[in-house]
Formats: C-alpha cells, sequence, structure tokens
C-alpha cells in the first residue's frame, strides 16, 4: 500500500470565485507514479468547497448566481444570520454554502487515468467575502 | 493493498431519473473478494450525480420535483442561464443540480458488508435533458 | 495495507440537530496509529447527513433555518410529499435533506493530523423528524 500526499496552494478572490483543481490534481498523480486507486480531494476551512463540473465561464456564472439565490448573502426574512450576530462577523451565508456543497470528491484512479468525463473538472469554490489562501490537500490511495 | 475496479454501464433517460446502483456496487465488491475497506462510487460526467436514498417511489417523485423547485428548468428571474446563451446549449440547469449534489460517495467496507442502512440506497440521479449512456467507477480499495 | 475501522454511536434528538463529530473521528484515528491516509466518515441511514462547518451556535442555526427554507417540512406549493402519501409517513423532508448534503465525507490524514481548519469541524446532521440512534462508521485507510 502507498498513500501519497500533495498539497495545492492557492490564492483565491473569494465571493464565489470557481477555480479548477484538474491540472493540479493531475501533477499530484503523476508525481505519485500511481495507477490505480483513488484520489481525495479536500480543502481545509469552513468557508470553501469543492465539487465537479464543466468550468467554462457561463456555467461558472450561473453557479455563483443559483448559489446567491439559494443561501443569500442577507437573511431571508430579514434580520441577520445569527452567526453574524453572534461572532460580529459578516460570511454566514460563505459558511452555509460550503457545508451544502461539502468540502471534500473522492475520483477513481484507473488505468493511470483519473475518470473524470472530458467536461468535468475538479474545481474549488471559495465562498468567503474577502480574497483567502487555501491549501487544496490530494492524497492518492492505491 | 489492493485496489479492485468495477464498472457500471447504464442507459438513463435523463430528466432527473434516478436509478439504484446498489445491486451493481455489491456485485463489484463480491467480486473483489474484499471484505474490509472502502467503496468509492464516482459518475463521470457534469450532468449527473451520485447520493443516498430510501429509493421508493414517492421519494423519488418527491427528491426530482425538490430538485427542479431549488434549480428550476428556467432561470429564476428571467432569461436564460449564462451556459445556455453562450454554449448554445439547454442543460444549464442539469449541470447546477449536478454540482450541487456532486459526483461521488465513498462507503466503508466492514465485516464483508457496506454499512448502508436498510433503507438507503446508492442512488444515480441523471440531470441531463436527454438519454444518457451512463459510467459509473467503483473503486474497493482495501 | 492497514484499514482500521471505528463506529461511533450517538443518540441524537433529530429535527435537524448537529452534532460535532470531530473528536470521535480523532479517537479513531489515534487508535489506528495511522499518520498518513485517508478517513472516510459515513452516516448509516436515509435521514442524515455528514458535512463539515465551523460547528457554533450560530452557525448551527443558520444552517438549520437554512435547510428548513430550502426543503420545509411541508411540502410546498400544498399537498403533502409523495414519500409521506404513499408511505404514510411524515418524514419526507428529513429524506430530502439528506439526500442534498449526502452521508458521506472523505478527510486526508497528513503527518498524523487531519487536515481540517482549526474552524472545521466533522458534523452529523440528524434530519428526522424523532430522536434515532445513528452509527457513524469512520474507516481509515493507509
Amino acid at each position: 500500500m502507498t498513500v501519497h500526499t500533495g498539497l495545492l496552494r492557492l490564492e483565491t478572490e473569494g465571493e464565489g470565485q470557481i477555480v479548477d483543481l484538474t491540472e493540479g490534481v493531475l501533477a499530484v498523480v503523476r508525481q505519485s507514479g500511481v495507477s490505480s486507486g483513488i484520489v481525495s480531494v479536500f480543502v481545509t476551512g469552513s468557508t470553501a468547497a469543492v465539487t465537479t463540473m464543466e468550468h467554462e465561464p457561463g456555467g461558472v456564472q450561473d453557479l455563483r448566481e443559483a448559489l446567491e439565490r439559494l443561501v443569500p448573502r442577507s437573511r431571508p426574512g430579514g434580520g441577520d444570520y445569527a452567526h453574524n450576530v453572534m461572532n460580529g462577523d459578516d460570511n454566514a451565508h460563505s459558511h452555509l454554502r460550503a457545508s451544502l456543497v461539502g468540502p471534500s470528491e473522492t475520483v477513481p484512479l484507473v488505468g493511470g487515468r483519473l475518470v473524470l468525463g472530458t467536461w468535468q473538472q475538479l474545481v474549488l469554490i471559495d465562498f468567503d467575502d474577502r480574497p483567502r489562501r487555501r491549501e487544496v490537500h490530494v492524497q492518492v490511495v492505491s
């Protein structure tokens, strides 16, 4: 058994910026030399998430808008979110969106290839309301 | 360490069809002979997702309706989704729903048994707006 | 290769209660003696979910409210959910919320440490509409 660890360090703009992680993840896989196993991708922090999408400008705009609509920056019904009130904070919406989308995805590695689709990229969404430095961990298990 | 790979090929109707993957995943696990490890289930493509649910007709109808309500086929507020406008496409809603639910789940395998509940099935949701051939990868790591 | 299995047994109040799993998961990791690998956390059952969040009272209240708003207990548009009608049940909303958030997360274990953020906890959300006994499986693969 082998475990190979990769760490992707990114600077994001926050505010729902969506960053394509695929090349970074593939670089870790190549360095590992592993051809069969699984690859776990995980973002550290409670205001960012990992998922997959077709990473093109239209889809990026749609996903940012959909999340703003589903979990608005301002609390639906009025007043402020409890997280903001109780902690003197302003990014409660970022936390909510991150928990809904989730911080991890695990992708099979088969015959030396991640089984992503041609139009399916691994992405980081940074929901925080300010620029952040992010660490995405890539663990190759085989 | 061993990695066993299974590939489930499915033909779906799209339009939010929900397919029970559990028997197919269990067949891969049985073939692997593995009794302790984890099983990663991943759908290739950016308009489908994997999750768990009680796969019965009522729950299936409710989940399809809930996703149509949360991420409508027609862009809330009017106009069309940017993905559709910029790519001459019509399945932006499919992409959004897929990214929200996510393409992967990982299930522990303990004492020869997947630790799913009695009324908990692994499912594929095909959100695309037309019939599709899908590949679901099942990776057994032990 | 080694697989270490941990089982967290919890009694919850249901109704969206959010329980911090982090200490329990860390205890399993410590017992395993593993310093490098991945840790899969999975809840058995179709009315509960696993994700990460900053587990503090404000965020907990916000996340419970957001899920009640996104997937109300009463079916939007009137009538009852099909799951309730067809099965004489009353927790269709619990099932929907569980499928949206999802039952599993996988966290890298690097240098003896789970790569969670300082303000990022692994949590169980029990969406059922009554108290439940829950089993959360923790699989350490290295």
